[in-house]
C-alpha cells in the first residue's frame, strides 16, 4: 500500500470474489517504471492510500465470464497481461472506438484503496481484472520481466506505430529513448524503416538503440534531416519542436510523450496544408495494441537485449527500497510480487 | 494570352501534335475562380505571359497513348476533366503516392507560355494534357460548368475529406464557404455526418450552406462546440485557430485553406497527446480524387443549387471584362470557349 512519498507498508485484505465480468489474477511480476519513480517522488499526482504500479504479469486464479481480447473466455491457470484502462464500452467515446479516453475510465495503479476498485495496482499478489479492461495470454517463452512491459510501454508503442502508418522504406525519427523510444527502434527495425534516426542525451541509452539498428546521430548535432515519421517519446519541448521540425512532405508526426503540461509550441499552417503533414498523439492504447504488444515481444526475442534494459529482479518487499535508490540506470526494475 | 494585371490578347497557334502519353483536348468551358482574379489583381505570383485558368472541361481531339485514371486509354470524341497537376511518377514523392508533390511537378494554369507546356491553361480553345496528369470522362447528366469545378475544388474536397476519415455519425465543422466549403457541407450531409457547422461572415454564402445541411450557427457566435471533424477550407488564421480549438477527444482538423503565410499557431502538445487529437493539411489532390469528385458530382445533382453558385456563361472573349468585374458574387463563372 502507497501511502504517500516514499511510504510503503503491507496490508493483508480477504481475497475479493470476481463480479460479473471480473477476473481475478495472482501476480507473479510487476515492472517498476520511471512514472511510479515520479508519484513517489512528489512530481506526479495519484490517489492516496493506493496499490501503485501499472505494468504486471500473472496467472488467473478465478473469472465470472471475463474473456480475452479475441473474445474466447479467461480460462482459470492462464498466463496473461491486461490493460492500464477500464473502459464502460458504453459512452460516446468508447462507441466510438476510442475506449482509452472513456468518460469513466479507471487505471491500473491510478485508483484509490478506497474507490471501488481497491486491487487495481500490480505492487501486490493480486490484481482484479474489471468487465472493460484488456486480457491477453502470455506465451511461455516471455519472461516474467519481459511480458510486464507490455501492458504499458509496448502497448503504446503499438498505438504510436499504428497512427504512424506504414514504415516500410521510410526515414524514422525516435525522439526519447526510454523504454518506448526503444521498443519504437526495434519495431521499426523490423517494420521495414529504411532509416532510424535516434535522439536521446543519455549516451547508454542512445547506445542501445544503435544496438536495435538506430543510425547513428547524436542529439548534439540536432539535425535529423527530414524524416517520413517522426515519434515523440520524451515529453520535453525540444523533443516535440524537433519532432514537428524534421517532417518532410507527407510526413506525420506521432507525439506521445507530452502528458504533463509542456508549453504551447508553434506550427505555420502554410507548411502544414503544402506538405501535407499531420501531427497527431497517442495517449495510452486500446485493446488490439495489447494483443498485439504481446506478439511483438514473443517475436522480437532476444533481439532486444532485456539484460540490459531490466533490472532485478528484486523481491515485493524491497519496493520501498527500490523508490529510494538515486543510481537507477536500467529502465525497468522487475519485482517478483 | 494573360500579359500581367489584367491585360489579356488572343493568340492564335498550330495545334500541337500529342507526344507520346499526351492528350490534345478541345475545352468547351472553363471557370473562372477566386484565385485566378487573385492571380490577376496582383495578390498571387505567377509565370507571365500566360494561359490562366485551371478548371475546365472539353473533348479529346487526339490521343498518343493517353490514359483514363481507370487505366483505360483514352478515346477521341469522349468528354474529360482533368487533374491541375503533372506529375513525374518517378520521384521519390511521387512513388509515395503524393503525386501532387512531385519534385518537378507543373500545373494547369500555372505555366508560362515560354515553358515547354504553352497549352497549359483552360482559357483556351484547346488544353493539350501530359503524360502523368489525371484524365477522367464526364457523364452526360452534368453540364459543363458544373463538371469543370471537378478538376480543383471538388477533387481537392475529396483529398480532404478522405484524411478526414470515416465522417458518419461525426460532427464536422466547415469553415469558410467558398466553392469548396459549400461542396464539403455537400458531401459531409451524404456521408451520414450527425451534424455540420458552417461558418463564414457571408450571409449568402452561409444560407447556401444551410441549404445544403449545414447546422446554424452563425461565425458571431463563434462558439461551434467540439466537433470530431474540421475542415479549414478560408485560409484565414482566425480560421485555423477555430478549426484547431474545436477539436474535440479523437478530433481531426484538415487544414487545406492556407497555402499562403499567413503566420505560425501555437498548439499544446500534452492537448494534442491526452486527446489523440490529429492536425493535418492537404494540398491540390491525387487522381483518385478527380474521379470521386466526377463521381460526387454525377451522384449530388441539383442537390447543389448550382443556379446560386455558377455566373454566367460568358464568351471567351469577355474573360477581360469578367477580371474588371467589381460585382461578384457568385463562386464560379463559367466561361464558353
Amino acid at each position: 500500500m502507497w501511502r504517500g512519498g516514499r511510504d510503503f507498508d503491507t496490508v493483508e485484505i480477504p481475497l475479493p470474489e470476481p463480479g460479473p465480468g471480473e477476473t481475478l489474477v495472482r501476480l507473479t511480476a510487476a515492472t517498476v517504471c520511471g512514472s511510479d519513480r515520479h508519484t513517489v517522488n512528489g512530481r506526479r499526482e495519484a490517489p492516496c492510500p493506493s496499490v501503485l504500479g501499472h505494468e504486471g504479469v500473472g496467472v488467473v486464479v478465478s473469472t465470472n465470464g471475463g474473456h480475452l481480447v479475441d473474445g474466447s473466455p479467461v480460462s482459470p491457470g492462464t498466463r496473461v497481461v491486461f490493460g492500464v484502462a477500464r473502459s464502460c464500452g458504453r459512452c460516446e467515446i468508447c462507441m466510438r472506438g476510442l475506449t482509452a479516453k472513456c468518460t469513466s475510465v479507471q487505471k491500473v495503479g491510478h485508483e484509490s484503496f478506497e474507490s471501488d476498485w481497491p486491487l487495481s495496482g500490480t505492487y501486490a499478489s493480486h490484481i482484479l481484472l474489471r468487465e472493460g479492461q484488456a486480457v491477453v495470454p502470455v506465451p511461455s517463452s516471455l519472461d516474467d520481466g519481459v511480458a510486464a512491459t507490455a501492458g504499458c510501454a509496448v502497448a503504446t508503442v503499438m498505438a504510436v506505430l499504428e497512427r504512424a502508418g506504414d514504415l516500410s522504406g521510410r526515414r524514422v525519427l525516435v525522439n526519447g529513448l526510454g523504454m518506448l523510444g526503444l521498443v519504437a527502434v526495434a519495431a521499426a527495425r523490423r517494420r521495414g524503416a529504411a532509416a532510424i534516426i535516434a535522439v536521446d542525451p543519455n549516451a547508454a541509452r542512445f547506445g542501445l538503440a544503435q544496438g536495435l539498428g538506430a543510425t547513428p546521430v547524436s542529439s548534439e548535432t540536432g539535425d535529423a534531416g527530414t524524416v517520413d515519421v517522426s515519434l515523440e517519446l520524451s515529453g520535453s519541448p525540444t523533443g516535440t519542436r524537433s519532432c514537428i521540425d524534421a517532417l518532410g512532405i507527407g510526413g506525420t508526426a506521432v507525439l506521445a510523450g507530452s502528458v504533463s503540461p509542456v508549453g504551447a509550441t508553434e506550427v505555420d499552417p502554410e507548411w502544414i496544408v503544402r506538405g501535407w503533414r499531420t501531427i497527431t498523439g497517442v495517449h495510452n492504447y486500446e485493446p488490439r495494441h495489447l494483443q498485439e504488444a504481446v506478439e511483438f515481444l514473443e517475436s522480437v526475442g532476444d533481439d532486444i537485449p532485456w539484460k540490459d534494459i531490466l533490472d532485478g529482479p528484486i523481491m515485493a518487499d524491497q519496493l520501498a527500497e527500490e523508490f529510494r535508490r538515486n543510481d537507477v540506470q536500467r529502465l525497468r526494475t522487475v519485482v517478483r510480487m
